[in-house]
């Protein structure tokens, strides 16, 4: 959550100025710096001997420079880089279209003088206004400041750079193409586009785990699972930050810092209520909810807290997570910041704090964390509470080193502005290439009866229906009218069947917001008179300005929490309508989570689960439906019966999940089972699931050996033959049950996957790399062990097993 | 889980006779008794001088007849104390009616060698077999074994003795009445029809909480509070304990041994799903599950273990649990029991040991419980064990002596038999008058628009309708056929309005467990010649044969997991045909959970609540209906609009419940809010919920003092004014806030309650104690600490807050 998207911001915005009338002067007079350093307040940025500061050599280490820097900072500076500021402070960004160059300068020092660490700039604006507005920002803090200490530059980037970048599908979209370096080059060219207006800070990628499908920010995470969650996680992280800024030192790391969220087991709240409190202990913490993070983030700059409480404990200030493993455990050394208003949650939901002063201390000392805007500000009370011994200027200083370590590792003493030539490297041709690809491969076939598709252009006519069928729609973090830069599926279609015959009969039956079936005749009628009817339907959300405005609807995305994942309104019976003319039917879903529709699995021809998809989403689902690309997605999450079956995920700790099904049956009579009565938690659709139009057959399972030991790698090895007559590309997927174990494992575990492209009657041998800490339980002695034992590994999906090894560690 | 109910039983008794061939020679042969004793095997149960050995000695202390049986016992002699044996290892138990008195010795002594700790008598058999049966077993045991160890004999006295007992309303509805008194005097007559038969051990109570609705045992729980739970516990097992078999020691401390079930936390399994994993934290462990055992079982003379795993640690071999917590931080000395067939669980669902000796060792060592019945009777490994040193006899020994100082305390090694006029202690007037008064209390008046309620006898007719309205319906956990002995609503409406000149119009309508609507037109007939319409619906559960008998069908009760909580096949349409005939319309939800379903709350002119009541419920929903008794019962749990918006506990951890809701109307538009799309996290009941046909009002809240220290108890002061023209029973309900703390509290918690008779117009002054304990926050370094600050203290309920005061702590 950020800035104009915050339901928070409003009131941030007019606490923020009386918020800085509470500094006082007490405090802004404490320098605060150390005595011995013998150099002089205005010579703070300079040696005595005027030699060059050590922070100021491009050739020094970063943990030199950030020791010579941080006891040359008064507690002023210190806090003003632990507040995030606002480009708006100096900018006028009301008007998106409005492109005057001018700047407030008073608002400038103002805001450089409290908030200077980073600086959101995540505004629909003109780039060259933003380009300007980042210019002056950074040319103050680097000329007009003592020890001239640039800012980064924050926006977001979850699924495209959001300021008119080029838009990819949503994230559950990216994870279902399986495809981690596809990803990684899809992230390098959001990074890229952002890079030039001169950010250095993405909000993204987020890491949580799709395990309450209510909660409405499915779309942005990777899926269920952990290890898909990482590798794409990783992915991102790579794509985003690898390289370096122009004109920056050799000792610079990445070139934006991407921002790993949230941490951790933000995606569970109770009741899939958005910022609820998350239910669970240490081994489920660390089985699930923590590898991603460990996995993807390591190298990340950036890692952004949660707004929940973990088994009672606020993310935000909660020392076993932020400091315990974080730092500690894990070596973390880099910026941590709190999520938009996420401090004052302390006073105002979690009941942990009656003072601004206490949240500021709690978060500050347990989590070593950066305040973000959209709140109260509640790090303006840092530096009185240093001065009266409240808190322990240590945690600030350890704060400031890690902010410090990431500006250095970006380069940004050495520059920190735009590119002169940023428009170059924005929405090029080359990314949407590379958007067009990652399209075709995000989308997943789930039911194909009868090989009904792919339809041959020879058809005489399409009845093209529903209410996703002329509409871009894009999930959350995009911003206001993104979706022009979209091609809608009916423009996808008249664009790949200009060159044919092929009519298209287009009615959209209803709205996806209204129980309103006064559409039905003419969609029914247009069907009648068409080869196949594809029907589109799903959830949908808005851009970053509509999703917040009071009045407007939705059904996914950042605080719009589902309690029923069925389709919304008149869209289930306009299927049945469709259905019910006996023309052909294909149900396309559209969403940005799972729809749950038995019916529609056991009724219609084919079903297409397309996730939010990107600006191109509409062509390659007409590529995909006609073969001129053979799908190739896989879930990344599972498709519950209903909610009420739910959770479905496949990665269930053993005996979770008994069956004893039960049904009430199209005639109304009804079939007594008990686990559960009338229904089953058997998923509709499970994790890793995906339709090809040709067939692979795999042979040939070998594991590098077949007893290891408990620190050894090994590799899982086999031949994917495409039985089929088209070329395609096929989800290689390895699975591990550790059959017994000291503590209850998955039912089934993700170890590994790859996806490859294989000719029409070819063949590939696969081999694909597993460390052994990939075993590991978390044991009852709260540590990772590998076990000796027996692991079963699986090739397949979680639905279906095509080979099996046994694995014995010794 | 038990027995002839048990799903494992089946596969485990055809495993019993082959695993006894298992046991080795070495092992039996290696007696293990202790040299230093000096006395010969044979008179191992008699002194050498000749004297009284202290554990016969009935003035001995527990203790000290522990210590001095312990050392005589052979490891055989042991370890055959830890395994449930069976009553039908020599009797035949077949036929419920049969009553040859017979019994076989062969069966007997082999049982008594191997299994003979606890003996599982929990059949439904004619009363003198039963008693000749246990006759026989105790006498061998004290006769003709070396050291005339009696055996406990166990029963299921869930809700009323199960050998056609006096059977009273499920727990769920036992708790509705907020009356711990009355369920105290309840439980002392269960507990008194089965001492007389010589059973010595009820497997009752069960102090899960309700926080997963789906789960089937919800009916067999005191709802969804800690607190609630604690006192109904305690209630109860203080009912079943206090008092002294006959003719037995000084130092017995109870009658029958009551068994808290299960530890821990088994009631929120993973989707409901019967015994699957139940997710959460040491801090949720502690602020909710673990609270009942602690407050009500300490004094209780058995635990029983859960099924579950908890955080991936299966309860039956949780170390924290079973030894760090029970046994070490608790100091519980008495007898733990794994339930039935748990240890192969290990095996065969939570894939930690893959073979009987481990499930054995690891049960052992961790928890230091005796083993159930209902699996492959893994404890007959331990012999052996022991005798190659795999394990360790000092856990045998700890084990034993806990189930030993259960036997003392009970005083059975001076009286262990059934008494000679148990008949006179069976289904007395007495049980009956306060059963009736029990089904009175149980019963929940919900809603009464225009107080429709309650009806005059003047009026000349009712329509009963629907499938509950001639039926009884015990929850689970009762024997084949116990429903012959309850009154069905039509029988009780009949009886009540003998003497008036009410008309009774019956149909049913249709099935509990069909869509079939052809009852329909007969049910709407009836109902427009009728003045009122009283249609019961609900849910439905069968006896413990039935139940677990292949082709029956029930919606709740043990195995029985419900994925939808609304009305099953017809019978809410039934309800809307009703409704739709104008005639005033009362629903009465006759069920063992909660029933969703918001429409019957907007649309139909009163609701009332009762859960599955005992054999007086048909007579008691006539007299609370008709005004003869003012109903009083309160929600133990929520009512959640569907289980899409679960879960609806009132005590959700703060900021757990954020409320922006949407609808869908009845003309089919819609309102899109956000938490949920198109609904809400409220409630449709909240806990403590309950109308009186009188009208309550509270003044004078009072503290005993606002300021107390963080050790210091304090009483809640108010008066209650009974303002109608009606005598009533009110529930005083306190709450509290922890306003701030520094770990997540609930949002609100009950602190104390209790039920006032007050005449019409007039007032009493009810003071309730609160313990300092109850304001103690698990903190964050694991360890109850009551921290200083403010505590909002509120009476009301928990929708309705009459009355609220602050406390403060210093």
């Amino acid at each position: 959550m950020k800035a104009q998207s915050s339901y928070l911001h409003v009131a941030a915005r007019m606490i923020f100025l009386a918020s800085l009338a509470t500094l006082s002067a007490a405090a802004v007079n404490n320098l605060g710096v150390r005595d011995d350093l013998h150099f002089s307040v205005e010579a703070r940025g300079s040696n005595r001997d005027g030699s060059l500061p050590i922070y100021k050599n491009p050739s020094a280490s970063i943990e030199g420079r950030v020791n010579d820097l941080l006891p040359r900072m008064t507690v002023q500076e210190k806090v003003a880089q632990l507040i995030q500021g606002d480009i708006e402070g100096w900018m006028n960004l009301t008007d998106p279209l409005d492109n005057t160059l001018t700047y407030n300068h008073t608002g400038l020092e103002q805001m450089m003088e409290y908030k200077a660490g980073a600086i959101w700039a995540g505004y629909l604006a003109p780039w060259d206004k933003i380009v300007y507005g980042i210019t002056i920002g950074q040319q103050y803090l680097m000329e007009n400041t003592s020890l001239g200490i640039p800012a980064m530059i924050q926006s977001e980037g979850l699924h495209g750079f959001a300021d008119n970048g080029t838009i990819w599908p949503s994230p559950i979209g990216l994870a279902a193409s399986f495809n981690a370096p596809l990803l990684q080059e899809a992230a390098s060219t959001i990074a890229t586009e952002a890079e030039g207006l001169g950010y250095s800070q993405l909000f993204a990628p987020v890491l949580d785990l799709s395990r309450e499908l209510r909660w409405g920010r499915v779309e942005e995470n990777f899926g269920e699972d952990p290890f898909l969650t990482s590798q794409m996680g990783r992915a991102y992280v790579t794509g985003v930050q690898s390289g370096r800024r122009r004109n920056v030192s050799d000792t610079a790391i990445a070139r934006v810092a991407a921002t790993c969220k949230h941490f951790t087991a933000f995606g569970s709240p109770q009741g899939g209520l958005n910022i609820a409190p998350v239910c669970g202990g240490e081994r489920e913490l660390r089985t699930y909810y923590l590898k991603p993070f460990n996995y993807a983030c390591m190298d990340a700059l950036s890692i952004m807290t949660a707004y929940t409480s973990y088994d009672g404990v606020p993310c935000v200030a909660n020392k076993h997570l932020l400091t315990d493993i974080l730092r500690n455990e894990w070596g973390y050394q880099y910026f941590v910041t709190t999520d938009a208003g996420s401090i004052d949650l302390l006073i105002t939901r979690h009941g942990i704090c009656p003072t601004r002063e206490c949240a500021a201390k709690l978060t500050l000392e347990n989590g070593l964390s950066g305040e973000m805007g959209g709140g109260t500000y509640t790090y303006l009370t840092l530096p009185d509470q240093i001065a009266i011994g409240a808190v322990d200027i240590s945690y600030v200083d350890e704060t400031v080193k890690a902010i410090l370590r990431t500006k250095f590792a970006l380069g940004l003493f050495e520059n920190p502005y735009p590119y002169p030539d940023y428009a170059s490297t924005m929405r090029t041709q080359a990314t949407r290439d590379l958007l067009h690809q990652m399209e075709r491969e995000a989308i997943v076939l789930l039911e194909n009866n009868n090989n009904i598709l792919p339809l041959s252009t020879n058809i005489s006519s399409i009845a093209l229906i529903g209410p996703q069928s002329n509409r871009v729609t894009f999930g959350d973090y995009v911003f206001f009218n993104a979706s022009k830069n979209g091609i809608t599926p009916l423009q996808g279609f008249t664009e790949f069947l200009a060159n044919t015959s092929v009519n298209i009969n287009f009615a959209e039956g209803c709205k996806l917001w209204s129980n309103d079936e006064s559409g039905f005749p003419e969609a029914v009628a247009i069907t009648k008179g068409s080869d196949v009817a594809i029907v589109m339907v799903g959830t949908w959300s808005l851009d970053q300005t509509l999703l917040w405005t009071p009045g407007t609807n939705v059904t996914t995305g950042e605080h719009v929490d589902l309690s029923d994942l069925s389709l919304v309104g008149a869209q289930f019976p306009l299927v049945q309508a469709i259905q019910a003319t006996g023309t052909p039917t294909l149900v396309v879903f559209v969403s940005g989570k799972p729809v749950t529709n038995p019916w529609i699995q056991e009724n219609v021809d084919a079903v297409i689960q397309q996730f939010y998809p990107g600006e191109l989403g509409g062509l390659a689902i007409a590529e995909i439906i006609f073969g001129a690309v053979n799908p190739s997605g896989r879930l990344p999450v599972s498709f519950p019966r209903s909610i009420a079956t739910a959770p479905a995920f496949y990665n269930y700790l053993k005996g979770g999940r008994p069956i004893d099904p039960g049904a009430i049956y199209p005639n109304g009579s009804l079939l007594f089972g008990h686990q559960y009565v009338l229904d089953t938690p058997v998923p509709t659709w499970g994790f890793g699931r995906g339709l090809s139009y040709t067939r692979f057959n795999y042979t040939d399972l070998q594991l590098s050996g077949s007893t290891i030991g408990t620190n050894e790698n090994f590799s899982v090895t086999a031949t994917v033959h495409n039985c089929g007559s088209r070329g395609g590309k096929e989800v290689v997927q390895v699975y591990m049950t550790d059959r017994f174990s000291s503590v209850v494992t998955p039912n089934k575990e993700l170890i590994g996957f790859t996806k490859v492209d294989i000719p029409a009657g070819q063949s590939q041998t696969v081999s694909i790399p597993v460390m052994s800490s990939q075993l590991a339980v978390w044991s009852l002695s709260n540590q990772w062990v590998v076990e000796p034992g027996n692991f079963t590994i699986f090739v397949g999906t979680s639905e279906e097993v095509y080979l099996n090894a046994t694995l014995t560690v010794q």
